[in-house]
Formats: C-alpha cells, structure tokens, sequence
C-alpha cells in the first residue's frame, strides 16, 4: 500500500513567476451525454469537452485530476441540466475564480420529406460555452447548419441552371429567456435557398431543386437573413453568424460574419 | 399535388458503356446507434455510417435514397444487431449482388484507476465493416486502442527516464464465434507499456509511471505483442495490426503493421 | 564526449517471437519537395512522408533515425526524381528486402478562364506510392481532383435548375510509360459537369454554369467516364476511381468506386 | 461572344436589410508562397489563405473574383513582403475600409542534433494575420511549436521514470519592431523540457532523454516560462500563449492559456 502522505504535492508548491494563468485544465475529453429535445425526447449523444480554470500566480499548478472527478456520475452520463452545477464544482474543488466548460456535440433532429412526407433523422453540430465568474454567468449556444445556397449571380447571367452548394452556418448567441436548439435551425433553414434533408424522393427532390432555384442567396445574404431574424427575438442579447459555402465551382469556400456590436451586460466569456 | 408516375427516373435507363460499378451509395451518414457492451449496458453512441452496393453494367445510377431509407427505424436509434438485416433489405431493394455497410463510432468503457480504484469512462474508436455477397457474409471488427509506450532504447542508455508517449494501435480481425470489443481492447492493453485512464490520482500516477518504466516497447513489440495474443485465439481467422506512436521527442511519429497472411476461407471485402 | 560503443544497441537483439513485420518506419513527416511539371515549371511544395521496410522475425527493432538520414540532401528540399534511389537507400541502409515511401502533397496548375481568359492557380493534391522488393518496383500515383458535378435525376424532373455541388474525384494508376499528373487531372475534369477554377469573372461563370447545366453526371457516370478514357490508355495498367460528391441537399455525400480487375504482372504494393 | 454589359450586376444593387456585414471574402484558398528566413534562404511554401473586407450596409454583394485577382502574380508565388500591397489593393479594388489576410502555412528549420551534429529539417506551423483598417494597420503573428514536456509530479513521486509526451506550444504576438519566426521558435523550444528533432543518432537521444527529465515542466510551467521571456522583449506590445500537453498516460490533452491584459495601442483585429 503506497501512503499518499508521502507524495509530494508539487501543484501546490509556490510559483516565483508572478503570472497568474488565465485557464487551465483539460481539453479533447469525450464523453455521453444527455440532452433533452424540444419535442421531449431525450438524445443520447456524445461530447467532445474541455474545462479550464483560471489558476492564481501563487500556485505551481492545477490538479488536473479534478476536472474528471467533477464530471463521473451514477448514470455513465452528464445530464445537460447540470452544466451549472459542474461550473461551481469546478470553483469549489480547484479553488478557482471562474470555470468554463465547453461541449461540442452532434444533434439530432427528424424530420419530414417536403412532398412525400417521408421522415429521416439530419445532424447538426451543436456547443455549450458555460462559465462562471464568482456568482455571474454566461452562456454561449452554438449551433452549425448546413444548408442549401444557389447563387444569385449566376441565375441572374445564366440562360438556365444556376450554380448551388452545400453551406455551413454557425450561429452563436446569447439569450435572458430559453431558446431552443432547434429554434436557432429552424431559422436559419428558413434564411437559406433550402434546408437540407436525409431522405429525399423524387417528388422532393424535385420541390427542393425549384424551392432553392426560386431562392437563390449570396453568402452575404445568409448572414443577413438570419441576423435579420435574431433582432426580432428580443431575448436574444447577443449573437454572431458566420457562413461559409463549399462553392461548387471553385476549390475555396466563399465566407461572410456578422456580430453583434450592443454593448453587453454583465461577464462575458474571454476569447470567445 | 405531383403526379409521380410522370417523373422520370433516370437512374433505371440503359447505360451504354458496359462498366460494371464495384461500390455505389452513400457516405459520411450520421447516425445514433445502440451497441450492447459486455457489462451489458446498451451504449447510445453516434455512427459515422458508409452503405454501398454494386451497380451491374446495364444501370445508369442506384437509387441513393433506398439507402436512407433502409435506415430509419422506429427508435431513432440503429440496434447493433440488425447489421445483418440492414444488408439483406440492401440486397433486395436496391436489386443488388453484394451489399457493404460500415459504421465507426466512438465506444465507452468504464476503468478502475490502479490504486485508488476511482472510475472513470475513457474512449476508444470501433469499426464495423459487414458485407454479404448473393449469401455469403464477411464481418470484420476493428478497435483502435490508446496507449502509453516508452521507449526501450531510450531506457537503456540514458542515465535516468525514458521518453515515452501516447501511442495508437489499431487492430482488425474476422472471426468465427463471438469477440468482444472489450476483449480487443484488453488485449491490446497488455501488450503495451502502460495502459491509458481517464482519472489518476497522484498514488495511480506513481504507478502508471512505474509500471510503463518497467514495461518498455518499441512500436515493433507492440505490434508483436498483440499478434502473439491473437494467434492464440483460434477462433479469430485474420488480423491486422498497425501501431503508431506520437514520438515525444521528434515531431513524426513511428509506425508498425503486421497483417494476417494466412489463407481466407469464404467472401472477403475488397479494399478493405 | 559520451563513447558511442558503451551505448548498447537494443534494436539490433535477437527476438524471440518469431514473428516477420510487414512494415516498419515513420510516418506524418513533412518535407519541402521539388517537383517538375509539365510546362516544365519546378514546383516547389510540401510533402506528408511515410518510409517503411520490412523487418525479419529475427531482430528486435528497426533503425527509425536511419529513414530520416536517408531523405536528408544538400538542397534542403527532395527531388521526385530521386524517389528510387531513396528506396534503394533504404533496403540498404536498413537490411531490408522491401522499401516503401508515401509523398502526399499539394499540386498547383494555372488555369486561363474560360471566356476572359484570366489566368489563375488552382491546387490538386497528389501522392506517390513507390516501392522495392528486391529488384521488382511498384510505383501507384493518386491524384484528387475537386469538379463540378450536377445531377441529371434534378435536372430531368425540376421546372427549372438542378442540384449541383463540389465533388471530388481520386484516381490512382500503376503505368508502364510516362504517365503526367497534369493528364490525369485533365482526363478526371472532362469527365465532370465542368472543372473548377480559382478566378471567374461574370461572363466565365455564365459559361461554366451552362455548362455544368449540359452536361449532368451521377456520381455514377463520373467514375465510368474516368474509367472509359483510361481503358484507351494502353500503358495504364492498372486503376482505381472513386468520386465522392458533397451533395448540396443532403448533409451526407454520394459515393461510387470502379477498381480495375486486370490481372497484374509484378510486385503489387500490399494493402494499398 | 458575350457581351458584358448586359450581363446583369448582381452584387452592386442596393440591399434593403440594412445590417452591414463585418467580413466577407474567401476562404481556404491554396497558394504557392515564399517567406525569407533568417539564415537568408527563401523558403518556398504552400499557404491556406483567407482574404476578407467590411461590407456597407448599402449593397448586396462584394465581388468575390477580385480577391483571388489580387493575389494573382507573374511569379506564381506570393513574397511574404507583399502582404500589405495586397491589403491595400483589397481596400481599393474592392472599395473597402478594411482589409484582411490570414496565411498559414508549413515553415521549416534546419537543426543540429545535440551530440552527433548531424543535421535535419523540422517543421513548424506559421501564420499571419495582418490587417487594414483606412490607414491603421495591424499584425499578429502565430507560431506552433511542438516540444517535448515532462510531467513534474510524475516525476516526484515515481521511484523511477517520469511520464513525458509530445506538446504543442501556440504563441501569437504583436510587435512595433522585427520579429523573426525563428527567434519565437527558440524561445518556446527553450521553455520546455527538451525540443524535438528530426533525427537523433543513439547519443543524440540519450542526451534528449537526460535534459527532458532534468528539466520538467507542467503546462502551467510551460505557459509562463514563455511568457516570462516575452516581457523581456521590450518590442512585444501583446501577446497570447496556449500550450497543449497530448499527455501519454490520458486519452485527452492538457491545456494552459496565457493572455497579455495590457491595454493596446492602435487598431485590433476584431475577433482575433
């Protein structure tokens, strides 16, 4: 039996740097998760995590240890309910300031073909952005869609056809009142030539072709169209939507952001 | 409404060029899926899913949203064990000779620290590759495993330590009766210097460090090792085993393979 | 000075396993590269690097720091042309029976517009799989080209416009006469809706969008059109095609892969 | 022949949405660069490129082909020396305030192994992201470093041994004087417990091992012995500093985050 009394504790030793660490902790650690739906469905998932804190400059170093023993749970899974209580754990059991965790993970949604009606689960990528300051908060949702984008441009010069393209929007936000994963889609589905589907036939296929022909939208448009809606949503504080297209007749990708510039309240995520 | 029987389908004419399509279908599909581990626990995880047929020379294209279909499920979720199932529906409704699935995912174990015998989860990537052909099937299962490795040379002619570092093995097999993912992994685990964990606390750390120091092996023995343990088995018939290690002290890494050389009896997937 | 001989060689033991490895050396080296072009142009680019050899059941381990002597040159940069006699260095340097190098790396052709004319550069990526056993030689050169593809099933049944993306074509060949990169990227565009281009001004895109329009291609079609212009090739000997098309209405992509099914004459690269 | 003018200008129409777009441009662009050294050689290079400018609120669209106009050269080949011509020419050809240039690209150096002397290339990740803002210009410099560190604690309490693993240092800097990569690389490499090499004969490694585990550092160590250095380098006006630890007895990664807090003169890139 090795008597832990014996082992030094060299994260506790005094630092003589005087640089305090603005976050520390673990980064790549994967992880099921559990995330209750709109539609009420809890989705079974998988989180990529890291959870840093900021450690004073008195100390050598963090217990990395702790960052894990924060997270084990009865049910092999983190509720995403308890996200908060993860952040104070973290203050408490590394004496730390403020605490940050962040998951990425892929969502689920289904949903049905146009015409036929035919129903297919897509995936989405979706992030948490989680900290506390002392007793402030903040959080960041982020949510990445693909979406269709036909380019206006080319339908414009054209004599038929018009170039399109697999897109990708990420929308960041933060928010006073609930909002849901799948409002954040939804919205920016409906700011695209036309949302993408898993399981189309003809009969769809032929809708979503016309739909995004009778739609066509620069990248610029895109951002705009979904910032447009987000100044609606007045318990939306804050937000930024970048879209990048896969453009179908060039080997780069064409890229437009918007962020919001209001002034904002409270503590607020350094180097989001 | 639309009148289906006036949209053409253009993937059943006649293809003129008299080519024969090896594998056709769908790629980069993801999906929750549902695999039952040894402790019995059913892990919800999500898949990265590849379907394809073969396409015989008369046909201009597969129908690519059968695929989909095949799929969807009550559950919203794909249960391990209808592989097989997903592969015959293939067959019959894409009119196809052969039919490949794959789907890899991340898996989850619980572990025991040493000492301390705190849990933790950790993650591996596993792989199914299921294939029939007309009746005959092929199945071949492939873990890729973290480990620690420390480097023998390094041991012997340094005055003190060793560099050592995370390593990668990646093993595949085929086999005739039952194989657990968690038998692969422990296997594999054994053979290396130390085995990986989640959470150490600093008595597990002690003899983590301890036990890679006195287990040293080179991305050759590594390899070896685990080749030793598989020939052992009787009902595994073919193997492949790569190592690669993250050299902590270059910025490549080294590598290994040892493949099965022994004769196959049945279907086997091509390329694999 | 620390006496060389004092420092025992672990590498060279005996093992006593009895088991051969297949391959063994580095893997995920950069390299800067020399390679000539077609117009005659040396392109200066950047090469992914992986040497392996095989090593006999009777030693330990192999010599890793001997692949990175054997790719070291006055000009700090590696020609293509001295592909072999790296192979041949390394079956000597290193006792080896086979030898094999992977160079994966970007590839730069300039493009004039199709209407204005405008030149500009547009990158392909490229690798060389070489290999000895013995005297025999094995040489497979992949090429990816990214190309327009637009789907005639869209086109036929939509009022107006048709679904179109980027996709991306990898052709590999084994050949017994000079075979250029340039030509096999050329062959994969002609066999697309239309190539790619870095600069497009209004009256190209108008061009390349009616293009595309014309000339609809299932992933299907892609890969038997790159095939039928290899089978005019009397000194390719072999081929694999595979084109992968990231669907602008799925977030999944179509795949299709034709494998030349030619008996070969000479070495075969294991496992390519 | 097409005439131009009557092919409509999609991107200069008016925009009703009244949101002015922060970034707009392309992305994951590929082009041949050559960047000066130190020791005098031009190294020749492949770059990720991304260019965006600022879009008034006024109109619909930027002209995407300009940016790749811009870039375009008799040389094929982009002087690092000409970054700010290039913003400049985005500011004016695209009517812009401001202009943005992210490259990224493979750099390497030749390295003297620690006994033999023999010599090797190793390569680093570079990048820059310069900036125009109307006459305000900014700059940032980024240089990833992989280093080898030796875990203090494992060190302490293991009778024997020390676990130590590949990691990744990440300095960006702004300056108001010359700063070379080389140096930035140095002084990271200096901060560690050894820096890697390319090649390393038997004594060479000997020597890496020693000197690792004579000097271990924490990531927490490693961030501010960097840091440390940076103040002491009167041109250095900001700095940030990551540093990520592929630790070898974890699955995941450890991770520390230094920033600068002094408040900076000047232009900042927004979102940096």
């Amino acid at each position: 039996m090795i008597d832990k009394s014996v082992l030094p504790d060299t994260q506790n030793l005094k630092d003589p740097r005087n640089i305090a660490i603005d976050k520390v902790g673990v980064k790549e650690l994967k992880y099921p998760i559990a995330v209750k739906d709109k539609e009420n469905y809890i989705q079974h998932t998988v989180a990529t995590i890291s959870m840093t804190v900021d450690l004073p400059k008195e100390f050598k170093g963090t217990h990395m240890s702790r960052f894990v023993e924060v997270l084990q749970c009865k049910d092999r899974e983190i509720h995403v309910d308890s996200v908060d209580k993860i952040l104070k754990d973290m203050q408490k059991k590394l004496n730390a300031t403020a605490s940050h965790i962040e998951m990425e993970f892929p969502f689920f949604r289904s949903k049905k073909a146009p015409v036929t009606q035919k129903e297919s689960l897509i995936d989405y990528k979706a992030k948490f952005h989680a900290a506390r300051n002392n007793d402030a908060k903040d959080f960041v949702l982020t949510v990445v869609v693909p979406v269709t984008t036909l380019c206006p441009c080319s339908k414009s010069i054209a004599k038929y056809g018009a170039h399109n393209q697999r897109g990708e929007v990420t929308v960041s936000v933060r928010f006073n009142d609930t909002v849901w994963i799948e409002d954040l889609i939804s919205l920016v589905e409906e700011s695209a030539s036309s949302e993408l589907y898993s399981l189309l036939k003809r009969e769809d296929e032929k809708f979503v072709t016309e739909r995004a022909y009778e739609n066509p939208v620069f990248v610029e448009d895109l951002v705009r169209n979904v910032v447009l809606k987000l100044k609606e949503m007045p318990h939306i504080t804050w937000y930024s939507v970048e879209a990048e297209n896969f453009e179908s007749i060039h080997n780069h990708n064409a890229y437009a952001l918007i962020e919001s510039h209001k002034p904002l309240n409270g503590y607020i995520i350094s180097r989001y």
